[in-house]
């Protein structure tokens, strides 16, 4: 039996669960080294900040299975001391309203990745789902600037097409999709064109690739079709620029559901991911049914017949070293 | 000529002049190593934001002058460097609003004092103006407990008589009085009285003089008076218990003093520490027109027979030990 999983950093650059102790020990269970948890959906300044708040509590009062990430360094320590580190992100620039100087205090606090938009269009650019992609405002590329300036990641995973070729040109620095899949793999708005694949890789930035049912395709089930996803990706970008994003969400009753789909945006149900207008959560595959099952990952990877190195890459080393360069302040 | 103001470190407890460079290269021109700015009066949670960021920012337009206190460790950095260090507070709950939460947030941007309350009864306790102080509240034991866990600083300069004795009591670690005289030098609500100060020595806590006139008195206005101030508190507290708080407040206009009255507490002017009823901003005795004046009080302390180690504890050192112990994180 081959140790590469627990040989390898291992890092899941999304997970949104309702999180409580058993959700930890899960993360600790699958050999996670480091995590990507969001912080806000809609939330305001005001919000966010209970939000960034209550990570600090959980923080201490599960310290012997999490740590706080706000370098690459803290997730080389995580590794040795077998802990998951935790990486705090926004999936929306919505804590930051239309004040500039809001980056730098959640910067200061600890946050390290911030996503441009969620599900519709906001101060900084639009999402997929928007009719119109009128690419990176005015005060969008002031925004990332601004987290170029500081060394907080600029994340794309929900954002238009446009808004995303835009980020890639405007970034002084390279750029993520933290959990999406590659377009051609599976027609979904939120999945990527070859076109900003290549971009995004030429940029030196990764794509997260994920399970997540909407995105990964109903049809979709084995943990050999995610590895098909990784494989195309690799092929276009790139081994390097290919790592793991499983956007897992386990633990909500289907009310969050509604919530991170509605938010106060609309009175009407929105479908946000889904295409066919279920209202519930969607049945996760059976080889990632929580995050224990990372090895699954991992295993999946190397029967495709990646390499030992290419495999450990993907599963954690390419992030940590994306985030080595990302999370320092500018030069 | 004496150079014990030079060799000095030398702390100001309290400032809040209306900021720019001028006023920063006052600092450097009154030998200040450290002075104590007021970040929020009447703000809640998200303007006060906006004061942390516009402090991070003049910190980056004029690093050359100023730097930021996070431990006492950087007071002597800032002597070391030609700068004046400047630690970050509230003169006011405010910015807590009613959430404890609040209080972790503030101390990770960098706040190292938060008064207990300004001019008014608040969430945590009373000022001195209030007719009936009930002292501390729940609320504010929470408060209180909380920034002796983080390591922030209790200021009671503007409490009422009996939310100060209960915070002295309260507080597992030493308290503060940033700015403020003894009342038996200076009949005034500000001022504290001989009870207040005996136990304030005792728990470790430090009274800092001001020659802010509504507190100094109007009928004082000679450096020998504002001496006689500090001799009779450090005869009451011992002479380590005794520091400086000018309560500089210099370059506003007479609206923002209305404005610090007033907040949005009351319609009817309300007279906030002038008893006598005018409006505009007090003239500042001569001996003390701008914190380039500082080596004045330190030439005052020396004629008044106070010996070079007292006059340099009082004139910084004191704060200097204070701060040591109190900007660290609770054991």
């Amino acid at each position: 039996m081959s140790t590469i999983h627990e040989d390898s950093v291992v890092i899941d650059t999304l997970q949104h669960s309702n999180w409580d102790r058993e959700r930890f020990e899960q993360l600790r269970e699958g050999g996670l080294t480091a995590v990507h948890v969001t912080l806000a959906i809609w939330e305001n300044t005001r919000q966010a900040l209970q939000n960034v708040a209550g990570w600090y509590r959980w923080l201490r009062e599960h310290g012997d299975l999490i740590a706080l990430v706000q370098s690459a360094d803290d997730i080389e320590r995580a590794k040795r001391e077998g802990r998951t580190g935790v990486i705090l992100g926004f999936q929306n620039c919505s804590p930051f309203e239309d004040d500039l100087a809001m980056v730098e205090i959640f910067h200061r606090l600890g946050i390290r990745i911030a996503q441009v938009t969620y599900n519709i269009q906001n101060h900084v650019g639009s999402s997929c789902y928007e009719p119109v992609d009128s690419g990176l405002s005015r005060f969008g590329r002031n925004v990332v600037a601004e987290m170029n300036r500081l060394g907080m990641v600029v994340d794309l995973s929900h954002a238009g097409e446009r808004t995303t070729l835009d980020s890639i040109e405007h970034s002084a620095r390279p750029v993520a999709v933290t959990h999406a899949n590659p377009l051609a793999f599976q027609q979904h708005p939120r999945n990527k064109s070859d076109e900003v694949l290549r971009k995004l890789a030429a940029r030196g930035g990764i794509l997260g690739c994920s399970p997540y049912p909407h995105v990964f395709g109903e049809g979709h089930s084995s943990a050999a079709e995610w590895a098909d996803a990784v494989a195309y990706a690799a092929d276009l970008m790139g081994p390097e620029h290919v790592g793991v994003g499983t956007d897992s969400s386990f633990n909500w009753p289907d009310e969050y559901l509604t919530w991170i789909r509605n938010g106060t945006w609309t009175f009407t149900a929105d479908g946000g991911a889904s295409l066919t207008g279920e209202t519930g959560w969607p049945t996760w595959p059976e080889f990632y049914s929580s995050p224990a099952d990372f090895p699954n990952l991992t295993q999946a990877l190397l029967d495709r017949g990646f390499s030992d190195a290419e495999t450990s890459g993907i599963m954690g080393g390419n992030w940590l070293r994306f985030f080595r360069e990302g999370f320092e302040p500018a030069q």
